[in-house]
Formats: structure tokens, sequence, C-alpha cells
């Protein structure tokens, strides 16, 4: 699945992403990893510039970890890496939305995806 | 599309999700909101704990807006509402993905989705 259907959508460089990022003041943006494939929400984390753009030269889901304080390549001890397929930047520039190849599991608790645990409000016609 | 494929996915009610969420030092957790029907990464809100009540209750999406230092319902405006499918937590509670049939464009440019600034990374055979 393509994230750039609908109206509206541009490409942007490299360059004009990075630019147009609205770091908060920790210097971080949270990144929405999703499936290119099944359109799943895998993760949520947080890049810093730095992890941006590694994730743009490496074409591998980087992210700051703010647990470790540290640059973190997902999968550098698992070997779930992630391919990166493409980053979109919301309205305002402080969310991304990462599309990505998943290799293995998302999460560390061998979830497919880290949102396992779901309340059902209403039942989806569709 | 339902959020809930795939392997280690559980049932949690309404109290048992308010429970788990870790919310940040300004009482607020990350909601990525997702059409329920394309998949599509619609947009990045926040939520405080009587945002996530509002919504579990109304049925609607509800933030709170960083911005306005105040809750918001999705759509209260402009008539976009989000009829919330449901919630997901993911494994170390600080971040929400939330299903949603949206009203009308999820964005206040009028975009289908506030992720519309791509940059292709990477070709995607799938």
């Amino acid at each position: 699945m393509k994230n750039n259907e609908g109206m509206g959508m541009s490409q942007v460089s490299d360059s004009e992403l990075i630019e147009s990022v609205a770091f908060d003041a920790q210097g971080l943006v949270p990144v929405i990893a999703q499936d290119s494939t099944s359109g799943q929400v895998l993760m949520l984390a947080w890049m810093n510039r730095q992890a941006l753009v590694l994730t743009l030269e490496t074409g591998r889901g980087t992210y700051f970890s703010r647990s470790r304080n540290r640059i973190w390549v997902k999968g550098e001890e698992s070997g779930n890496v992630q391919e990166v397929i493409s980053l979109s930047l919301d309205c305002d520039g402080d969310a991304i939305v990462m599309s990505v190849q998943q290799h293995g599991p998302a999460c560390h608790t061998g979830s497919v995806t880290c949102f396992s645990r779901v309340r059902d409000v209403w039942s989806d016609p569709s």
C-alpha cells in the first residue's frame, strides 16, 4: 500500500524534508512506522535530526532511543530491520509516517505490531 | 480494515485501557488516527486522560489541543468528525492507534490525510 493516495500530495527532497521538520524542545519528532504491505501501524518511535538523516542515507529505519539516549537502528540486535519505502511529513511538520517493509515482528514482545491491546468501541460495517 | 490482525492481540476493557496508558510529563499520550477503511494514517494528535475518557464515552475522536490548551472534539467546527472503531495501546503504553471512520477530510488543509509531503526512499515491489 502506498501512502500517497488521495488529493494534495506533494513530493519533497531529502533536504526539504529535513528542513521542514519541527523538532520538539528535546530535538525529537514522533515517527509512525507503518507496514507498506498490510497498512498496519507497527510502532511509534522518535527521531532526532541525525536519526532522520541516517534513515534517508541508509534506507533503514533509524531512531533515537530516549531511554538509552542514543541512536538506534531498528533490528540492530534482533535482525528485525525496516527497509524504508517512504517518509511522509504532516501539515505542521511535527509528525512523520514512515512506510516500511518490516523484517520479522516489529515488537520486542514478538508481536507483529506493538499495538496489541485492543478496545473495540464500535463495530466497523466496512 | 481491522487493526487486530496478527498474533498476540488481546481485548481490554475501557478501565484497563485508561489505567494502562503511560501519560507523559505533560499528562499527554500521542494518538495516531487511522482510517478504518483505507488504512491510511490521517493525523497524529494528543489526548489527556479526560480526552481519552470522552472518546470512549462518546465514540467521537476527542483530543487535547496543546496550542489552545483545551479539550477539542475533532470536527467540532468543520463537521469532519471521527467515529471511533477501536483504540489499540502499544506494548509500553505510551502510544495509541485509533481506528476511525473519518467524515470529510482529516486535515484542516482539505487533504484526506495530514501526511501529504512525501519523500520516496525506495520503490515498494508489493
